[in-house]
């Protein structure tokens, strides 16, 4: 590849282009959101799984990264990230083991849930001399992990704290469903909902003698709401970085804002439709996510008012008499439904500015599947 | 890692699990329907994406291989492949010089369906003193890519006849839309029209003077009808080595004969729900292909009379009352919707046999964006 910087032309399609004025502005305008109400910003890697991007995340004022698996700790603890949060389970003892191994070096949590999961924890930790530290999940309204009874999240709670090996930091929450809401409304009303429901049963269990510190909880439609949450202490965001078409088809974001686009090129001109070089294999199938029903198709075309309407592995279709605006070997750039799956299918995405590629980001933790 | 062979018990989830006897015995069974039909096979490696799986294909008889794109092409040559047929359209200078590139080496064809990527061929491959293999893509109703009106086509083939610098070795194409057939005799009428039309074509071009000499068409649900239309050439399938849970709706294959599966941990058991280790970012989030309506949810649940009914990103959520079957721990295994994605999303598979691991398989071409 070419010295940087270097035209954008120059790149082989499908690429992944990330535009990094609007990155940058992106992080600094969360982190500002963040200030503003005094609670400590948690990006979620999963959305962009780069080390250079956690480093930029951290140096812009964040007190630590979540991941979604042990595969992504271990590639971000690898590129110097030292307080990490598994927003989910750890189950099983090679996953624990390796969760272990990362807590002799780093600062490392996870999410729990269930009684089973914490005696495991606490068994296997303890044989090493050590304890794990464990945030609650409760379950907000997503339905997927997480506690949503009193009853259990008392029991459990009791339980992480009666045992040497584990640390009970507090208590988590992702409440994903904002991402069905039909309008800014209801999305306010889960985000509220998602930050009160938190505190409550923080309050509850304080008045049951079990101290809790941390309240970790947010995705980026309930970003502005989670954080304006009084008691919250951590807000947990993704997306925000770059947003795609999910977050404009929410109200969250609008698509000048959105950094990052897929450059393809038309491979076949028909009357009826075009064709461009990046499918499912590219893009993801996602075309909304938790059941939203708010976008049609799989992408938004720049400059031609249009979405791709289907995808297959290797080839997107555009619907529309477009045959007179393009022909084969002309390039489109797409803003995708959704951003994150589209860097874990890449290998490598292309920081851009101003029309010149100015960086290459490799996606370190991609397709970690464990 | 263990040495091998090693129980699948110590693998971590998810893990990919490819049946070794069953694979071998589908990659045996397509061949033997080629060879009953005296029809070259083709296997198309974009559903394994393995040097080890397309050189095990190619050891089993077929003739050649099929890619959906250049990266693909490129691993494939490195592992030793020496005739491959790019599936697709190569547009753009970058691509054809690499192309051009492969050219060198292996015996490479395309596909092509306008003039002004022929002329882009012709030129590029002419400025090499080299000829560029095509082949004619017909649209036979997926209305993707290709030609479906005879004026076009033949134009197109004798454009291709007139360059000195490309050889139109024949006609290809792909009724993708079998995936959408709601019963057998839908999916029969496709695969008979898929062949007659290309045989059609090329008769017409025969009798223009035009040679065409290769005719390759098909898909796994097609395959039976396609075999045995005379006047073909090649059998083109790619996910019959493994099948999956849309075969299964189709009516192609039995579950008996889904050679690949994803080992999954249970990570948190509710009243109405348990939920696995294993989303979108595993399964990939294909409910269907091209249109298929037949399947509901991400994925059949062995054993447990259930399928994956939502995912998110790193979860699969199974609804339905399990939780006295089930806890926190348990493994299951999922036959997924869509096998082709599962296999790009992963680093590498495991090849099983009664119980034990016995391989690891490399995904060589997974993530080849361009």
């Amino acid at each position: 590849m070419s010295t940087l910087p270097f035209p954008i032309e120059r790149l082989d399609t499908p690429a992944i282009l990330i535009d990094s004025e609007l990155l940058d502005r992106n992080i600094r305008e969360m982190r500002s959101l963040a200030d503003r109400h005094g609670i400590g910003l948690r990006p979620h890697v999963k959305s962009h799984k780069s080390i250079v991007l956690a480093n930029r995340q951290i140096a812009a004022g964040a007190i630590g990264i979540a991941v979604a698996k042990l595969g992504e700790a271990e590639i971000m603890a690898e590129g110097g990230i030292a307080d990490i949060q598994i927003a989910n389970q750890v189950v099983g003892r090679i996953k624990v083991e390796r969760m272990i191994s990362l807590a002799k070096k780093i600062s490392i949590s996870c999410a729990v849930d269930s009684i089973d999961n914490l005696r495991e924890l606490s068994e296997l930790f303890g044989a090493h001399g050590m304890v794990a530290n464990v945030l609650i999940e409760i379950d907000t309204g997503l339905h997927r992990s997480g506690l949503g009874r009193w009853e259990n999240i008392f029991e459990l709670a009791k339980a992480a704290s009666a045992s040497p090996h584990v640390a009970l930091l507090g208590l988590m929450t992702h409440a994903g469903h904002a991402y069905a809401a039909q309008d800014p409304a209801a999305r306010q009303r889960i985000g509220i909902d998602e930050g009160n429901q938190l505190v409550a049963f923080a309050e509850r269990l304080r008045h049951e003698g079990i101290p809790v510190h941390v309240l970790s909880a947010g995705s980026t439609p309930t970003a502005e709401f989670v954080a304006a949450t009084p008691g919250l202490t951590e807000l947990r965001v993704g997306n925000y970085l770059f947003n795609d078409a999910i977050q404009v088809a929410l109200g969250v974001a609008e698509w000048e804002r959105c950094a990052l686009s897929v450059l393809t090129t038309v491979i076949s001109v028909h009357p009826d439709r075009i064709v461009i070089d990046a499918g499912s294999k590219v893009f993801s199938s996602d075309a909304g996510a938790h059941g939203s029903s708010l976008l049609s198709g799989y992408g938004k075309v720049v400059g031609l008012s249009a979405t791709v309407t289907r995808l297959s592995e290797e080839h997107g279709v555009i619907m529309g008499e477009f045959a007179h605006l393009t022909k084969v070997g002309d390039r489109l750039r797409v803003i995708p439904n959704h951003a994150c799956p589209v860097m874990n299918l890449a290998e490598s995405a292309w920081l851009v500015e101003s029309g010149s590629v100015i960086g290459k980001l490799e996606i370190d933790a991609r397709a970690k599947t464990a």
